[in-house]
């Protein structure tokens, strides 16, 4: 994907220009650390996206898409101290290299700086990115709540999963396109569409995230193959097993949940969930959120060459070759 | 301080009516509880009372006020994890009566909560209320950063000490007080000198508190003459007395602190303090930020009338009898 090398340096080129003060030291050597740990970036170019499909340059949204991009990352800073995740893309956390504290605060600085970009250049627009801005983000709050109930429950529904997934990680993918939508004078239909594309994308691509923990090629894999299987993750996979289950199949669910070996317990999963069809009705449910993001988009009312990068952007996140 | 009650009811009513979605419970149950636990309600109150300074009904202001209140409740839940207090205003903090996930991700949405309601009503305004309350709520973290930091320093100047108040406690109440002055259309300068009023009197009144914790008369006194110096607290008490010591007086501090008998560690400290006459010196720092906030407060271009009510809460809130 070539266009989004361009966008990811100009984003990454931002992100560097974010000035933080000298003191005190605990406070913003963390973020300084943190912003350099990296990412896709896809949430920011997003809304450089967003932008451009209504004929606006990027770079007048550049405060905006920097806004989200702190966002993701105030969300990162304090999840990870929730999960108590000692590494984040390979590098220590947070709460890990400093302390708990610093956590906490650093990621509250974080939330009030994605204000001060969002702020910033937004002119008349300022009310309606708010808006969009504060819902979303009790949502990815209400999302991360839920995801912790869940450890703690053996009834989720796969239905309450995807509305967890939706709220905890695809609603900032359409809050973040519309951004670059409401900076444009997009139609409030416009928006809405352009809203719900990146929230229906953003769902399809954490749905094939979880199939392809199970089933991805290994050598292209980044990460250990299995590895929610070995940690008893409560993946879309694992919930429509559950839900295609016998009570025998059940039983031997349990029993692998506790087997020690990864090897065998993947491998013991995996032949469990191809006896139940499970990839195959997870791959549709992700074709069908993927279909209706594309309904979406269609349905903005921009040319479509306008809107062949967002295209070919959603079928990269979820890996589809076209 | 009968016109106070006034206005504490009017807030308390509005706090009240703060709506929070039903799920998930354990995110909005502990915000409920927590709003619950009441409080002075001084900071929404400046907010009243800076709109009706201009001639503006304090109701047009109101979810003006809550956002400042609800911004520090949220500041005080996530400082209760960070000091690891189980109790506030005598009842179980959310991270003790929850958990310590709950307490970060409810006090995040109730951060979030303060942007929308400062957003609600406030029409052409807004721009200029997000400036003021994102530069206080970092301002707010930086002072909070430096009391943690302070806690493994020797070296804490007084200096420094008032710094960190000011920004851990005392830019909330004019940021609280320069939003009622902007809703009501103030100029600029008056705007300025109403938040250095209340700035300037969140100094003294945090000093004030530092003296009275030693120097309270016990029986109108809420809680235990001395706490601070129980804890070892680097308060503006005892940073005088170490920046007026001599060695040997060093050293009796350095045993004091030690002292496991808490009457007698308290009434050595305060004999060693009255050797150094640190509460006439702290008095005198505390009328000096007092006489400053006085003078802002009348350089703000309305009738001297209109001032008597937040003369009254000045002297009201460093306990002077008027």
């Amino acid at each position: 994907m070539k266009f989004l090398d361009t966008y990811t340096k100009s984003i990454e080129q931002e992100l560097s220009n974010v000035e933080f003060p000298d003191a005190p030291q605990n406070l913003y050597n963390p973020l300084r650390y943190f912003l350099e740990i990296g990412g896709k970036r896809i949430r920011p170019i997003l809304t450089l996206m967003g932008a451009e499909l209504f004929g606006l340059k990027s770079h007048v949204v550049i405060n905006q898409a920097v806004s989200v991009e702190l966002f993701h990352n105030f969300s990162l800073i304090h999840d990870d101290i929730m999960d108590e995740a000692p590494l984040r893309r390979g590098k220590e956390t947070i709460h890990q290299k400093w302390n708990q504290n610093i956590g906490i605060l650093s990621g509250d600085v974080l939330l009030i700086r994605a204000y001060q970009s969002l702020s910033s250049g937004a002119d008349n627009h300022l009310a309606d990115l708010l808006t969009v801005f504060n819902n979303t983000a009790i949502e990815v709050c209400e999302g991360q709540q839920m995801d912790m109930d869940f450890e703690d429950r053996s009834d989720v529904s796969i239905q309450e999963y995807i509305e967890m997934i939706r709220l905890k990680t695809s609603v900032l993918l359409g809050c973040a396109l519309e951004f670059g939508a409401i900076m444009a004078n997009a139609s409030e239909i416009d928006r809405r569409n352009l809203y719900n594309f990146g929230q229906l994308i953003g769902v399809a691509f954490q749905i094939q995230d979880d199939i392809l923990d199970l089933y991805a090629d290994p050598d292209k894999f980044g990460k250990q193959v299995g590895g929610d299987v070995i940690a008893n993750k409560k993946t879309i996979l694992f919930l429509t097993a559950i839900e295609k289950s016998t009570a025998e199949q059940i039983k031997r669910l349990e029993n692998l949940s506790l087997e020690k070996d990864s090897s065998l317990k993947v491998a013991g999963v995996r032949d469990l969930f191809n006896e139940l069809e499970v990839k195959a009705h997870c791959e549709s449910v992700m074709k069908d959120y993927f279909d209706r993001a594309m309904l979406a988009l269609e349905a903005v009312q921009v040319t479509s060459d306008r809107k062949k990068s967002l295209t070919e952007l959603a079928n990269y996140l979820i890996q589809r070759d076209i």
